[in-house]
């Protein structure tokens, strides 16, 4: 394994930790946590029904309908306002124990760093500002300027474009299973993290690095980078 | 609203009952029958997490691969030869209760039908064979062959162009607001069939037919032909 050129972060769930939002959606479904599970798979599946039927809409408007057809399988009936007013947590997550001291390491040790997220660009300015981890990216992407959703590989194939590099010369670093299939199969470099409730695709290839958080996964890089 | 010339039938859920598979995937999720929902919609997602990465694994596949990752979540572990004897119930399925009827006053009417699935060619005869559901149709298409998962716009194209007709021409008809809404975008028209825990996608166009079963879909239809 090279050390990469270039990394990419993914960012909800990755480096921000989702509790708020979380809590916020399961007291919209009536308190039953495992509910929330199903709405964040079930907006990252319309993000990607969205993606291949050729339309786009921001993940806000998706998580918020996403949110109310969920609701309504289980007799909660929201408006498009309530939902909204339920996933506006997700503006202001802190990052994760861990991520600061991660990324501040990466960053001494000369890493070129973008974010690149499903979330909008605005929303994704916004969470990075609120998280105080603005500071540390070379860019921000999100995959509003690309009109796809992850895992599509062409996001990841317009990503590289835009750190003029070529994809086997960046790393995805996700604490999500298909963000790191699909960036592989674009040709990637991969770091899983295994957050809690989190899992590999088991049909994709295995991930050059695979860690329970992000300081583990600078610390292997800083490692590679330094034995060259 | 004109007649359509082809009908294409979505299977699971549309026409099969999964009341017997929703057991079984219960059972093996510890009796929590909220996993269920989230295991189908993990299959779906990664479904389409493979479509986008530009690969194919076949539906039983991605369904084992989808549960043994739920599954992990929530503490039990599986072999790839338990998840797949899990699902195997998805090949004996009944038949929704007024789905024969609806079926045979439609062949009576000389509707085109055809079966357009995300289950595998072979999956897909068993299925149709099991429930007694096969001589309604003049054809049956897995998305096997296409390469591409529903609702990918592609795969309605290739459907109608197997029919020899206009998308403008065909109706998708199927219980998942998902399928209908990438039928819809593709060119089709749309009958959504509201079984329960079954939404319309609210960021997609209405259907030209909105209803809760089956018969009420083939009547609407039938009254349709012989308006003109």
């Amino acid at each position: 394994m090279r050390p990469p050129k270039v990394l990419f972060f993914d960012v909800n769930e990755t480096l921000l930790d989702l509790t708020k939002l979380k809590q916020s959606v399961a007291e919209a479904l009536g308190g039953n946590e495992d509910l929330v599970s199903l709405w964040f798979t079930t907006m990252l599946q319309y993000s990607l029904v969205t993606t291949v039927s050729h339309k786009y809409y921001n993940f806000g408007e998706i998580g918020a309908a996403s949110l109310r057809m969920v609701a309504a399988n289980y007799g909660h009936h929201l408006s498009d306002e309530e939902a909204k007013k339920v996933l506006k947590p997700i503006r202001s997550l802190p990052a994760h124990p861990e991520v600061k001291e991660a990324l501040s390491r990466l960053k001494a040790n000369e890493f070129k760093m973008i974010a690149l997220t499903n979330s909008s660009d605005e929303v994704m300015r916004e969470q990075l500002e609120n998280a105080d981890l603005a500071q540390f990216f070379d860019d921000n992407l999100s995959v509003e300027k690309a009109g796809k959703y992850k895992p599509h590989r062409d996001v990841y194939h317009w990503a590289a474009s835009k750190a003029q590099v070529d994809p086997a010369d960046c790393m995805m670093i996700a604490a999500h299973g298909w963000d790191i299939a699909g960036a592989i199969w674009a040709g990637f470099m991969g770091a899983f993290i295994a957050r809690p409730e989190q899992q590999r695709y088991l049909l994709a290839p295995k991930p050059e690095i695979d860690e329970t958080d992000l300081l583990k996964v600078a610390n292997t890089l800083i490692a590679l980078k330094h034995s060259r």
